[in-house]
């Protein structure tokens, strides 16, 4: 087999550990400089592929790579873009093999959520149509946990660490406070469609009364009246009550309550924030005082409080997609299979890229308690391994030492191309 | 000298490490068994002295106590309630003294900030003019950094650690995406007064184009149409623009951005939503898409983050207050005394109340740079020690191993008493 170059691209929002399985990928790669010649990145991600604007990564030293495995945000720039339809806009299609083909890139590796694993498939059935020859690996990444096939996806771990950690201590704070102070705090949390992150905030808790009392999620209808009544049952009984509330939460009729074109406590309109909203419901309806907090983009980026089990399979996914390629697989994607609940033990399996592409995968109901308002045993039995570890990122003066890459440009080959 | 008891409490908001300071106190008196007899806590502060519902520690094990020293939040309980004027509510502070008396307590640590000197300066009058012997110290507590003579508070150097490290990760988050996605975020810090916090958040740039880009004070009136165009350059510039944002940014008659019309039981406004103002305020006026992150309760809880050099200092308070009191000392606050900058060196110093009591320290004008957006040298040199050193909790199961006393109260002696 001829030396061919790889072609590596991170997409859509980022996460505490992206750049882990970008050192999953370079490292493989440079044990394998016999099949794979340089790993190219996509500066901005695919948008990089199509302006011909790939980041030349073997000006890293084995250090700087290194140093990618400790180092959120996305290293190589990532984007929310979506590659047109196929049918009406093939002529996207064809520049990435263009691309592909005028820097020998024979090897193209996407790490992303659901649409990344659309485009992946699709790059690859028009590689093969094109009779161009390329290796399509998808590596899973995205906070939200959706992807199916694969028992978890490397992203969501560490934000489930850090909302589960961020409940139990904002919890601690409320708590002995309440007798004279705040008496409900809310905290939003990210997942627009599935409860995951929200689910993750029930880890904070181990028995009755314990904090945090409400989960909102988007997947139970949201009733007024009935999470006004638990909130205030909550505050009579323990003194105070917690809750964590995904951007999701919606009504009955599937208005999001943040988008339901509500103020907030304080006469504002509201600009996006279920936090806000529901604080002024807790105002209006109950007089408690409150307090609220928006998590927002610090929890997907909080690598000094990643989870070390997510690292791991941030980096093996990484790795794993080189082998693949290597094998001579294509249209996959690594999956992580979970052998064992206690103690937790975990592989790396193999999925088809047909079975991922666009599937979203909720969360079952039965991970959530009857009531709509907690987790069972059975979500947490699933949550409580993924959080496990802590994997600390070197400190200098107070501060992790994060990298931030001068990105070296490959000259050009082609002409300009409109994305 | 006669074995006496003593008394400890905790007032106002909580902070990482107050904990710290009780450990402090608790450790050092057991040291000193001779002179001292048990500790009580007062039951969620101050509160807990007026209705003699006190908290027997010797009922913990050393093992409990050093658990303290890791542990957020206030252990004891803490309170947002100022004793009433002492002319007008004399009997209030007649009956500490009575309950002091009835567990003959002659010694007094009373852990909070500005309000909390006050009322330990007066206890410690009316007790002298009872003729009641009793040292009354005061330990340093607050996020707010604005207690006089001491060079920082306890509490701030974590809080500061984590809005600085957030800053960070969230800056690299938002880096990554901006080409296609978010290009403003905001971070809204606590800090009514005085821009402390939100200082701290200049701590993760280090040079020219580094985030954050813009930080709000509440020391510099806030002008619209000159942030706005400090933001519009800021995208122009470098792709994308991180503010900060202390929750008192307020405008040239002081009108705070945020106004929540509410009340706390201080009496002092209580504020929020400075960030969705702020982002309200660039979708009309620069179109920019924008994310808000509100970190409230979480910045003040994070001991995940804490500050080893806080930490350290938090506990060095609670210890030199019982050697104070033990050398006979009297309203009077152990203060840490910055000997060196470069490296950090500091000792404990002593403080006498009446110079701390209602004085509120404002952050020089030459900590900012004159623009006003962001952070002078002297600035970072004053901050950034504070936040050096890390302290790990333990953790078990992927979340730290915080302890959650049982609370064993000490029969009461005295009739009821409506505080």
């Amino acid at each position: 087999m001829a030396k061919q170059n790889a072609f590596y691209a991170q997409s859509g929002g980022v996460t505490a550990v992206i750049n882990a399985s970008a050192c999953g990928v370079i490292e493989t790669a440079r044990q394998h400089g016999d099949a794979i010649g340089t790993v190219y990145a996509g500066r901005n991600g695919i948008i990089g592929a199509l302006t011909e604007e790939l980041i030349d990564t073997s000006a890293l030293s084995d250090q700087q790579v290194q140093q990618l495995r400790h180092t959120p945000g996305g290293a190589f720039g990532s984007c929310r873009y979506k590659l047109k339809d196929i049918d009406s806009h093939r002529s996207q299609y064809e520049r990435l093999i263009e691309v592909f083909k005028a820097h020998d890139i024979g090897y193209f590796f996407y790490n992303g959520g659901n649409d990344s694993a659309d485009t992946c498939l699709k790059v690859s059935q028009l590689a093969d149509a094109m009779g161009y020859p390329l290796k399509a690996v998808h590596i899973p990444k995205t906070v939200d946990n959706d992807l199916p096939v694969t028992d978890n996806c490397p992203g969501f771990g560490s934000v489930a660490k850090y909302i589960a950690v961020s409940t139990q201590e904002a919890a601690m704070d409320i708590e002995s406070m309440c007798a004279t102070s705040t008496k409900v705090f809310i905290l939003e949390v990210m997942g627009r469609h599935a409860g995951w992150i929200a689910a993750a905030g029930g880890l904070a808790g181990h028995k009755e009364g314990d904090a945090p009392h409400l989960i909102i999620f988007p997947e139970i209808p949201f009733d007024r009246a009935t999470v006004m009544a638990r909130v205030d049952d909550c505050v009579k009984k323990f003194g105070f009550c917690v809750m964590v509330v995904s951007e999701g939460a919606r009504y009955a009729d599937g208005t999001f309550l943040a988008d339901a074109g509500t103020t907030d406590a304080f006469g504002h309109k509201q600009l996006g924030g279920v936090a806000p909203t529901l604080a002024g419901m807790i105002k209006q309806d109950l007089g408690h005082k409150f307090h609220w907090a928006v998590a927002d983009y610090l929890q997907r980026s909080a690598r000094h409080l990643a989870s070390a089990t997510d690292v791991e399979q941030a980096y093996a996914v990484g790795a794993a997609a080189v082998k693949l390629a290597l094998e001579g697989k294509n249209s996959v994607m690594p999956t992580i299979v979970r052998t064992q609940d206690t103690p937790y033990a975990w592989e790396i399996g193999e999925a088809c890229l047909s079975d991922i592409a666009n599937v979203e995968k909720m969360m079952p109901r039965d991970f959530i308690t009857p009531d709509g308002f907690g987790i069972s045993e059975l979500g947490r039995q699933y949550l409580s391994p993924l959080i496990q570890g802590e994997d600390c990122p070197p400190y200098v003066n107070g501060l992790p030492q994060y990298i931030r890459l001068q990105h070296q440009l490959v000259a050009k080959k082609l002409p300009d191309f409109e994305p």
